[in-house]
This record gives C-alpha cells, sequence and structure tokens, in this order.
C-alpha cells in the first residue's frame, strides 16, 4: 500500500517535470534524462513508469484534460444559467493557463506536430464545450435573437486561443482584467438584454473575493 | 551587378528556407546545415551572409516586418474608414499567415523564448496598429458611442493570434470564411448603426473576386 502510495507519487512528479520542461523547452527538446532528474527520480524510475516520451506527453494530455474537465465541470451553477458558467469557465480556464503547468503543457502538445497522438487535441475538447454551452443558453433564451450559436463560440474560442498565445510572452494577456474587458466588450453583442445586467463579466468567483 | 543580383538571391533563399524550417521544426531544432542545403546554397555561402542563426532569425523577421508594414499600409482606401481597414488588413494577414511562411514564421519567432533578439515582436507591432485604427474610428465617430477603442482592439487583437495559433491545426481557422463570420459577429456592437450596412465583413477585396 504504501510502496503503491509512492508510486503515484513518483509518476505524478514525473507528469509535472515533464509539463514543466514540454512548456519551457518544447517537446522535441526536453530530454527524459532532464526530465527525470528535475523530478528527482533514476531514469529507471522514469523508464519503469514511461515506455517513450510520447507516453509521458500522453500523460501530461491526460492530466491536462482532467483539469479541464473540473474547469468545464461546474456543477451547482446552474442557477445562473450557461453564459454565466462560461463566463466563469473562461477565467478559471486563464488562471489554469497562468499557475498550471500541466494545464498549459497539455494544450499546447496538442498543437505540436512532433507530439501528435499523445493525446487527444484539448483546443477541440475546449471547443466543444463552448459550443454546447451557446447552444444551451439558445434553448434558454439567455442568447441574444440575433445571435448563432455557433459564431459566438468561434469568437470565445478563438480569443481564448489568443489569450493563452499572447500570454506566453506577456502575462498581462493571461490576467483577470484583461478578460473581463473581453467579456465586457462581448457580452452586450451576445446576451439577451433581460439578462445582460446580471451576468458578472469578472465571474462569479470575483465576488467571494 | 550581376553579382550583387546573385548575392540578394541567395540572401532571400536563404531567408525563405530558415523560415521554412523554423516554422516546421522550431527554432532550437532547425539545423543550419538544413538551411542552407534547403536553399540550395553551400554552408560556406551561408555563412558569409549571416553569422548565426540568430542573424537568420533576425532576418526572417525583418522580412516579416516588411510584409505586415504592406498589409498595414493600405493606402488609396481611407474613403472606406478605419473600420473597413482593418477588416481588410486583417483578412490579408490571415491569408499571410496560411499561404507566407516567411509572415508566419516572424510572428512565431517573436513568442520563442530561445530566439530572443532575434526581431521585434511583431504581435505588438499589429497590436499598435489595431489601437491606432480603433482610434481613428472613434475619431472620425464610426466607432460605437459606448465602445472603448481600447477594449475594442483588444478583442481583435486576441482573435487574431488565436486564428493564428488554432490554424497551425486546423487550416480551417485561417480562412476568409471564418474570418468574415467573426467580423460579422462583432461589427454589430463595434460600429455606429450609421456605417454598419456599409461595411463589408468578407473584406472589400473579396467584392472584386
Amino acid at each position: 500500500m504504501a510502496r503503491q502510495e509512492r508510486a503515484v507519487r513518483t509518476r505524478n512528479a514525473l507528469i509535472e517535470s515533464a509539463a514543466e520542461l514540454f512548456d519551457r523547452d518544447g517537446f522535441e527538446t526536453a530530454s527524459l534524462s532532464t526530465i527525470s532528474a528535475r523530478a528527482g527520480v533514476s531514469n529507471g524510475a522514469l523508464h519503469f513508469h514511461f515506455a517513450s516520451k510520447a507516453a509521458l506527453a500522453g500523460a501530461v494530455c491526460e492530466a491536462a484534460a482532467q483539469r479541464l474537465g473540473r474547469i468545464t465541470g461546474g456543477g451547482g451553477e446552474q442557477a445562473d444559467g450557461a453564459l454565466q458558467i462560461l463566463i466563469d469557465a473562461s477565467h478559471a480556464l486563464l488562471r489554469g493557463f497562468s499557475h498550471d503547468v500541466v494545464l498549459r503543457a497539455g494544450f499546447d502538445l496538442g498543437d505540436s506536430p512532433e507530439s501528435t497522438g499523445a493525446g487527444e487535441d484539448l483546443h477541440r475538447r475546449w471547443q466543444g464545450w463552448v459550443e454546447a454551452v451557446f447552444a444551451q443558453a439558445d434553448r434558454e433564451g439567455t442568447l441574444a435573437g440575433d445571435v448563432s450559436a455557433q459564431d459566438a463560440a468561434l469568437a470565445v474560442v478563438a480569443a481564448v486561443a489568443g489569450f493563452e498565445a499572447l500570454g506566453g510572452q506577456d502575462p498581462q494577456w493571461l490576467s483577470p482584467a484583461t478578460l473581463t474587458r473581453f467579456w465586457g466588450l462581448l457580452l452586450p453583442r451576445l446576451a439577451e438584454k433581460s439578462v445582460l445586467d446580471r451576468l458578472v463579466a469578472s465571474g462569479t468567483a470575483s465576488r467571494a473575493g
């Protein structure tokens, strides 16, 4: 039992270390020996857990997908309506891109041609979720009548990908203030007039803070 | 004269080849010998023109900056107003990201920490231009009264960066149809009502084609 716990801890340390080095040096450049050294384990231990760098990249993607699942899982917030759920999730995702190297590396690995097959494309999973939320807003009647749910999803997915890409150079792009300004601009176009005043562009988590 | 022409042609071939390999393999991974081989010149010729890989990256950025300058230079279109100039330039930029590897590599090099100092950050130059155009629309009175030029610029710069990032995986994100849908969604929020009907979301170049 203790041995199993230790194995889980080693595996997680390797995933974290791999994410850090994929993020810093890129998938192609990051070396397995640097990854194991940074995780504080031997090369042998790394190879016990992961057969190849691609397998390690797959595990990073899987861990990132779980985190994305928690961000989009929401739950309990249905009372706020679909648009507020989306605003809140976008804030959580950008916080994740700032602070969580596993989430960031997982999204990036999907973009990298060298790591193809490492895991599913998280951008595509996020996009599918955003489309479903706008379709829900449409059914609720909280999406403005003359707005297509698909076009709204396209704009939000593109902007979030842009915040992520530009944030690598200048962290200001990932700040809550930036995303709040984006929603402040977009919501009067997207939301049905009757719900607009209830929506919190800075996210409902910001009210608690 | 003929010798000088040949030198210019060799230099351009090296810039094109470097852009292709930076784009495909990344700055760190691309090797000088592959770059010279692809350009059909000797290693010696490469070193005659460029002292280092960083110098080559600098030349790629400079060539990309010139192309961006042509895209944002516009000229002669002032009659269409600032917002139409911006729409047209965004279409030209996304066409560039699709078809012009020098432009694409130049933008990417600015993002890559390894190539720091290789050239100016083209995203930042594009951003400065977009901000100036929205400020111009504000002065013209074609920007909607309740929209801040800065927030509008932020949304457009983020979305364009997102189209570029997502387009690396799925070319659909760089298609004129995608960008037209984005402008179709955003313009009713950004443009003063009186000019909205005159704006062509697909770009004025699309009317000629």
